[in-house]
């Protein structure tokens, strides 16, 4: 049993249907004397002082989630994410589903899938700078042209590998299937704890994806000869620039997202149905 | 401090300087009043009943590392293996430094490895008829000439996904720089409690392995319709044929294999080296 | 315009609908004055003496075309391929189009694709003991158990690389949809003169397909002290067991299939619809 | 026999050793009659009135070989490239074998490899706006942090797919050992006349790269609702913006670039020695 005495509403106002939806769902709570938080933008989400509540209830697309699990993380604050976007690999609830989805939370019957976050330091001239946190990855790369760049990997203060590519990315289990996936890597079920170290167009022939413990601590370093520009970017949505000499050390974050779900949710029909993923040409 | 009473060799004749290493240890043991057992062979290992010792000290390649660690599972003997062959990612000991890492491990200052093994079951017509373990992969394949086969994937009672494929390798981490890594599959650090499911030349274009966590369970169903030999192999060395209608069903063993190490391994390295994994032209 | 006196056709019975198709463009082609010659097999083709006919009128799947195309290698016989397989890579045209197909030809109106085909040479003790030809590809594997061999590759005199690998796939770029694809090979437009050189699982982390002009010589070599039993496979179907120190030497036959078409051939969208080729997850 | 009246010595004066080696060079020619044209430079190369030679004497790395073949494109000047990078891919003559090449160009012993080239055209609104020409690869990449687009595909007006990527790359089989090799792609022979269409990192499972013959028109469509920046890039070097709507068209140049070459090429041991290309573990 959790009863919910608040709530925030994230609401990515871009969306079809959200403004309306978001409505719905605010009078259907203040009726059953749940206080209410909201937080609603379109495009850009801005700055926004988080309100801790019972429950996070995202409405948006797998983009808002991703958003929306980096600004909640450490309250302790489930997402029931509510998908209004294409692809809904992270937001698994149907817009006409979040009703019973928010009952069912209630009721003690809704699971919860633990994802883990990473967290990620950025270090400049031996101090910490800054620190940012995703559930997707965390990715190096240059910007401009189709530049490489020199960049070493050091994990848990063991050399690793130096590449020559365009940047590296460094992904949770949950983002394999986001743009580890599309620079070739694993499909990684969202519940091991892992991290993925996956090259960017890395120029070798012998081009792998690394599959590690989350417990390791994994320190990309950038050249002090590096010209190139380099960013830092969080799930595809915070972008940092990087200055030479810089490290950006990654460790799993003390706080993990948790996602409301159905069911023991199976991830290999999403990947079937999302990706079209297949073993052979008729089936 | 583990004081060593007793020791099994397990001894690889067909390597050189198999015998002579095996006897200078089998002295300096005695000197120090442990009791030994031997198990020394020549091509195939036969039938060994197991001595339960102390210590197993392991003088062969990787392979005889592999045959020792299903020999040996269960039992609690943690293994020494000293390398003979030309590979040695199992095997990390030297064959110089044999004595030094008997008296640290007795010393208490040898780092032990442990790796999980897989406890694959047989099922024919609902009845569990055998029962095998590995510590790399569970391996099906057809026999013959290349001709592809059905096998439906199930983990933990979800469907996953049919393959048309030459076969499918269900490895463990320690097991993905071997046939798995052959076969496409990422690097993944050896001590990760995962299993990589990794279809053999699937006849589609949407190939990707897929890394689940340890504990979930791999059932492969071989179709009634399969007209084609298929055989299972566990750690390309024990092979037992299958009938159309098996299952194949694997889960993580309940005792891991523990390797002695002299330090905590630097896997990367042992990838850079023995197999040319670079992340550029030159470096 | 292509006057068809005589059409040889061949059927492979075990498609349904194979007899009833057969009979009935024989009725047809018999009414217009056609010499017929007839080539029908269920299962295994057997031995066949090839009649020299203006046609080939093939009733089967795209491995009756492979068949087919074999058989016909040199008789300079168009192939008129009726799909009645599941696939119909090579076997463009429906069932029910078979008369616009056959008419079209005789106006002139029908497009022909030119596929080279490989012509194979296996070379043992210094002797050139057989030849052989295909049109899909060349294989080279272990049989048995999955034991790796050693492969050394020659191209036109240079030496190329030694795998440690299951096998070599030598494939014609028609055959790049085929077993060289499920190898992680590219996917290579038909009509391309060229030939793909592609390890089936190789024990590298530098695996790369490599793609060669059609006009190279590629010599394969068996390993003189090679004890795992090796067979040479011609398009999936022609099984040569292979002896160690044995040469297999694959140069561009110097003819082509022909291959009737409606028009020129729309190999991508055949990729997209029978091989699920997609750029992004929805479209 | 070429007897060479006038030559174009190309400096990149950023390597060691390029001023001392022009100085020679020029030395040499002058006392043996030759007439010589001058373009020395340091980092950017900046404009360049072509002076037309017999031959085109190159000092650099890969990269100014590369800038040399687009300068030099169309005026039938054969390239002599002295190789003062790291590399050495296109620049095959050692920096102490130039004389010797020189001399064997002028007695008709240097073999040529001739390498096609592309031609590619912007149109915009409707109209060829520019043209450019490559000998790598011409490349269309979003700028900025790592932003998906959509990228449409026709070849020879058919419909062939619709990348959701980072960009795609369009090589010759000359360019396959550069970026299209760090994004996956295959090894093509260069003297294979072929285009290789290779996305980068698109977000699918179904990833292959796809190898046309070189006389195919590739049009490569930016969709008009496009809000991402996009560039194109020729060889790595020369870079465009794009616009939403923007077509770019790519064949086959009807100029190919005529390298200098001490022997038919042994492409494949420089791949193996350039790029650690390696079949097994130990070889």
């Amino acid at each position: 049993m959790a009863a919910v005495k608040s709530a925030l509403i994230i609401t990515n106002l871009s969306k079809d249907r959200a403004a309306v939806l978001r409505d719905q769902i605010r009078t259907y709570l203040i009726d059953r004397g749940v206080q209410i938080h909201e937080h609603s933008f379109s495009g850009n989400p801005g700055k926004y002082e988080i309100k801790k509540s019972d429950l996070a209830i995202v409405l948006g697309g797998d983009g808002t989630v991703l958003y929306s699990a980096r600004l909640c993380v450490g309250m302790n604050m489930p997402i029931l994410a509510v998908n209004l976007g294409t692809f809904g690999f992270l937001a698994e609830v149907n817009p006409d589903e979040w009703e019973q989805a928010f009952e069912s939370y209630q009721n003690g019957t809704m699971g919860i899938s633990h994802r883990i976050m990473l967290n990620t330091v950025l270090r400049r001239d031996g101090k910490d700078i800054a620190s940012f946190c995703c559930l997707n990855d965390c990715v190096i790369t240059s910007t401009g042209m189709a530049k490489i760049v020199n960049l070493k990997v050091n994990i848990s203060n063991q050399e690793v590998i130096e590449y020559r590519a365009d940047g590296i990315i460094l992904a949770t289990s949950t983002g394999s299937t986001a743009y580890s996936m599309a620079a070739g890597g694993p499909i990684v079920h969202p519940e091991l704890s892992s991290m993925i170290v996956n090259p960017i167009n890395p120029f070798t022939l012998s081009n792998r994806p690394l599959v590690i413990p989350a417990d390791e601590e994994v320190t990309i370093l950038v050249s002090k000869q590096q010209r190139t520009n380099l960013i830092l970017t969080l799930d595809g949505q915070d972008v940092i620039p990087l200055l030479p000499g810089d490290e950006v050390i990654t460790r799993k974050h003390n706080c993990s997202a948790d996602l409301l779900s159905f069911k023991k949710m199976n991830f290999y029909e999403v990947v079937r149905k999302k990706l079209d993923w297949k073993g052979g040409p008729h089936d």
